[in-house]
């Protein structure tokens, strides 16, 4: 994993909050800002991110007991289970067994080069996502979640499992925050600021928030991720704010990191 | 058991389609059809079931050793783990465990009689749903989802695996198919009829669609079900679709295998 610049996680406090969607579009539009991008799906329930990418059918290239990824169209690196053994994952795969094939998939595929992997995990937060997440040298956690007030305990749960294994949680990006209708007004889905209050307890930032578009749905069957397909639409731009956030935050990171060094290497030099 | 009618199990192929919005207004239109009706919440992620019905803060009455369940201002029993521990489920809790504790909360709950008993499962397809499924004498399985085409495959699984279980399926309830704007006017949310495509494969039918209703998720979150707040509106009439439809199925079988009873016993009659 040398050659990977950031390893960003996506997770979900529970399923069915559109973290995928999220993962592969933020891909996108980290690959849209010209950045070497490549998603590891880690979330096998089903082969979603390969189809949302547009990676279906896609073929592995196996070099002695090295993997290359699938590379998209738009210049994505995809490696999934379900590009191995196709959409028929077999289901009778436990968890265990499970979680070690997709860690050996993941020592396997050679990356080559990479600015960012995004890593969609399983969701919740239960052993399967939490032991995969181990197996990564993260930068962070992005937490997708949508603005209900039940999913607040989910969230908080999420993020205070991560911050436990001394991972750091990025940001939570709130999905499904409103509906464009036709006429272009903008219906909040659920009502309530639970994100907002989540955010404040558990000082986590809100990465952006992306609105619910019957587009992408169809877009996402057709594996276009709308961040590519249709890069003028509001909820493009929010998913491009999210990824802006994401490499400010990690970043900045990075340049605190350098500075301790260089202090310290200050420190040693006036120390002889 | 005996004195329970009918026992309805609500179960989804993945989290967040709404399962527990449709169990808890299932179990509030079989009420409104004025039959007398208990919500058992075997899905104890979240004390979900409790607060949606508006049964939050509500306490159980213990008699030696039964548990008499928690009836709400609309006269609906509640049966929860969360009425017993109150929202701080302990996490800690594997999936034997919790399952055992919910087995033995619905040997203990003394429901007194019900025409319908709804079970809200736990989501997804994963031993906890389906070992707890096998500890009720279910009358039949209602499988709730979204219409998408990644869902397609879970729907099918769910379907699969209750029929391999000797479970009747009773039909599928299509959550979230179209979102009301201001206007009034019906959006589509996913496109594509792939819930007709999974109802044709696998002989299914569809007991309703579900529209997505932002009053709903403030209802929700107040602890009233949108059918019995606001009766007039076109979900709440939706979902009463859905418990007629699931009324229909049930007495529809019951009739039949009386038939089948008399006519053995006019058999018998004629063999003497």
């Amino acid at each position: 994993m040398e050659n990977i610049g950031h390893i960003i996680a996506v997770m979900s406090g529970k399923g069915g909050v559109g973290k995928t969607t999220v993962s592969v579009n933020l891909a996108a539009a980290l690959s849209k800002m010209s950045y070497q991008v490549g998603i590891f799906d880690a979330d096998v329930t089903g082969p979603n991110v390969v189809r949302a990418i547009g990676a279906e059918g896609g073929q592995f290239m196996v070099v002695g007991d090295r993997i290359l990824p699938y590379k998209t169209k738009d210049g994505i690196a995809v490696a999934s289970m379900a590009l191995l053994v196709g959409e028929g994952i077999p289901i009778v795969w436990r968890g265990p067994l499970k979680t070690r094939a997709i860690q050996q998939l993941m020592d396997q595929v050679d990356w080559r080069y990479l600015d960012y992997l995004v890593v969609d995990l399983p969701p919740g937060t239960s052993d399967e996502p939490l032991t995969i997440m181990q197996s990564f040298q993260l930068d962070g956690v992005v937490i997708v979640t949508t603005p209900q007030r039940l999913a607040l305990m989910d969230v908080e749960r999420a993020i205070n499992m991560v911050k436990k294994m001394g991972i750091r949680v990025l940001g939570i990006v709130e999905n499904m925050s409103y509906f464009i209708c036709p006429g272009g007004q903008e219906v909040p889905m659920f009502g309530g600021n639970w994100t907002e209050e989540v955010s404040k307890k558990t000082k986590v930032p809100i990465l952006g928030r992306i609105p619910f578009d019957p587009l992408v749905a169809e877009l996402t069957d057709e594996g276009k991720p709308v961040v590519l397909e249709r890069p003028e639409t509001k909820i493009a731009l929010e998913f491009l704010t999210v990824a802006t956030n994401i490499v400010k935050i990690v970043e900045k990171t990075e340049e605190k990191q350098k500075d301790d060094q260089s202090d310290e290497e200050a420190n040693k030099e006036s120390q002889k």
